[in-house]
């Protein structure tokens, strides 16, 4: 079974497309590794996975990330490595065999780095292990109009094409289980789902602390609803949670 | 002081401008640790910095990485964090802060995700700490071409430029401690050192395995000549590197 499908399920059965992005700093290592359990074990009914930032695993390295990966297994909920990796082909390979062999059921990637020699690799090593590779297409920060909404010269076409709209591409044809697009650009969601329709699940974040809406996100054509802070921060995370789903679900009749 | 002078002293005194790249793949995380400060005594002499990869951190941890710094820095070797760092403003300033609190006297970073809310909060970490940024501007693997080969329209200029020429200019616009461009690409070396004079040095990589050639890259207009597996995976890494200082050596009589 292919990620895009794993997820799939949990949402289904779950009735739920959010999915908790775990990125919390705090340098001491089991208090990091305790609080990540303790969320997830607050939340789990209401989510249909877990996105574990880089700036997590680091600071509590694989060993800690493993603790937090069995406690999201043991509740049914698929975890998504978000390393946004970017580097040559030959490291890519051992980052990606890396996470898999952790746990994780899915790395982020970015095609800015191309295909051949980049992240061909990291989509064999997917292929290899049932695991999944999510691509950014159009991130949530502001100066991401700088890169992902730059117009490049497609030299085929003879003309110019968004960043975004050749990286949406390259997800449809390298078989992407996933595309991140920003819940702060709504119209550049709507945009890239009409090029990716159903073949390849939008994943949103950017929702509250970064100023984007999720029922808006979702409406857009967003698949799958990314929180993070807004969930992670609050002292109530279940109630957040459950309003979310509320307002998603109104969305979904 | 900035760390392109910390890097430039290095190897003005011990008169090499070879950096060593860390990368062993070993999946025993004390083995790890061990080999790489066991190469780091052996290799002192004929190095200036030591870059340390992604996909050795990671299963070293923090903790590890520490460790490897730690002997680097009693040998008297600045060491570069190889991350690529490419996410959000948010996530870039911990992973940043985290490193340069771990003893990193550098990082690496993508322009591609451009400045507000993007590589602002880096530079401002590495500011506060007097440590370095080395930006990505062409880098060593064949689909390179594609990314950072691609021709960009300019609004302002009302032109197409490539890539490469764009984030050489905002690497000279940033500040930036160095530039990374490809030592399989010695004519796009010639371009942007062309664009970068002797504000922002040159750091080539892909000497070796992949195919570069490190007497080209450096007359062709590299600074820094990057070596890892050529290095690391030999017997005797130090007659590697007393072969290829005395190639350098001899160019820049």
């Amino acid at each position: 079974m292919t990620f895009k499908r794993v997820i799939e399920e949990s949402s289904r059965s779950k009735r739920t497309n959010i999915v908790v992005a775990i990125d919390q700093i705090n340098y001491n290592r089991r208090d990091l590794i305790r609080k990540s359990i303790e969320i997830l074990y607050k939340v789990h009914n209401h989510i249909c996975a877990v996105k574990l930032s880089y700036h997590l695993v680091l600071p509590v390295g694989l060993d800690g990330a493993k603790k937090i990966i069995d406690a999201a297994h043991d509740l049914n909920l698929p975890v998504i490595m978000d390393c946004k990796i970017n580097d040559i082909g030959y490291t890519n390979r051992v980052l990606a065999e890396t996470f898999f062999d952790a746990g994780f059921d899915a790395v982020t990637a970015n095609p800015f780095v191309g295909w051949e020699d980049g992240l061909e690799p990291v989509f064999e090593a997917a292929r290899k292990t049932g695991c999944g590779v999510i691509l950014l297409v159009f991130m949530s920060h502001k100066s991401s109009l700088d890169g992902y909404g730059q117009n490049v010269y497609v030299p085929d076409a003879g003309k110019l094409e968004p960043q975004y709209v050749l990286f949406a591409k390259r997800a449809l044809e390298w078989g992407a289980d996933g595309a991140v697009v920003g819940a702060t650009f709504p119209e550049k969601i709507r945009e890239i789902r009409s090029i990716l329709r159903d073949e390849v699940p939008i994943y949103s974040p950017g929702i509250g602390f970064q100023g984007g809406d999720a029922q808006l996100a979702f409406s857009s054509g967003a698949k799958y609803i990314i929180v993070g802070r807004t969930v992670t921060l609050a002292d109530k995370p279940e109630e957040i949670l459950l309003y979310l789903k509320s307002q998603l679900n109104a969305n979904l009749v």
